[in-house]
């Protein structure tokens, strides 16, 4: 009888699932308009069988040239990617795609508030970094040094995101503290 | 020979092919970063071959629930649809749905750019239209009126979109006229 015990507990969501019903709540309570972009994939093949929708037999996941998630908050554009790890000390680097640092920095450049979220499953702890430190980190693996960011690190760089009911990983909290 | 003689020419290139060259064109000129969104796509089963790469093989398209583009300019949060018609004379509002002129609303109180591009692919022109003139005509369709806007009533309410060789759809032109 200890299953659902504690109703704020993450147990069981992935940080996928988190942020989107995140993002459903903020829309709903016209607090921001951000929404996760569909999976990109390459479609190869398409059937169009008589009276019944088209289907797609043969597609493959192409690797994503943005970031998962963007939107305007505050009349200002949002954009971050999310990542989760298992690992307990580190989150590893190369999760992370040369373009997408790329395009983080271009939005960083045109004044987009932009971020990445990093959930360690292991601790159940969820962290914004701001652009510019994650971009610090990238840096650091280019110049042949560390090729991760270790969660203690992250306790003093990022900011832990609060966990609310409806809004699960309460990410627009942060941000109004750092950009407004 | 007649064949590429006018190099500006629209023909045979898709209003979505000539967004995203002139997206592109954005983007390496570092003058906005704005993205297509993926396709929307239902994956209902995926087979993992050995040493290749994941397939995905039954899957469907899904209805997009909001735009079809959006991003950055000028420090502003950009988001619009777009459309071609072969129709000569109207472009039918069947062609929109519900939910994204509710995204588009949300946009437009959020204080973000927001617009539709109409192409009529037989006149070779296309329109951008801001989107309190599209929710208006709207709200006629919703109250009984005309289901469609005319190709006559887009040449006084619209915005023609200059065709440029590498901007081939320049509508940025058009919003640093509306919006700034
Ligand atoms: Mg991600
Ligand atoms: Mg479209």
């Amino acid at each position: 009888a200890k299953q659902n015990t504690n109703i704020f507990s993450n147990r069981g969501m992935t940080l996928e699932e988190d942020i989107n019903s995140t993002n459903t709540y903020y829309r709903q309570s016209n607090k921001a308009v951000i929404h996760k972009k569909p999976t990109p994939v390459q479609i190869v093949k398409v059937d169009y069988p008589k009276r019944s929708a088209a289907v797609i037999t043969e597609a493959y996941f192409k690797q994503a040239s943005t970031t998962d998630y963007n939107g305007i908050y505050r009349g200002k554009y949002i954009d971050f990617e999310a990542k989760e790890t298992k690992n307990k000390t580190l989150f590893p680097l190369a999760n992370v795609h040369d373009h997408q640092i790329e395009h983080m920095k271009a939005i960083d450049a045109h004044g987009g508030i932009c971020f990445i979220i990093i959930r360690f499953a292991a601790h159940d702890q969820t962290f914004l970094l701001p652009a510019e430190k994650l971009f610090s980190y990238w840096n650091v693996k280019l110049n042949g040094g560390k090729k991760s960011i270790s969660f203690d690190s992250l306790q003093t760089e990022g900011y832990p995101i609060p966990f609310q009911y409806r809004a699960r990983v309460d990410y627009l909290a942060i941000i109004d503290k750092l950009y407004f």
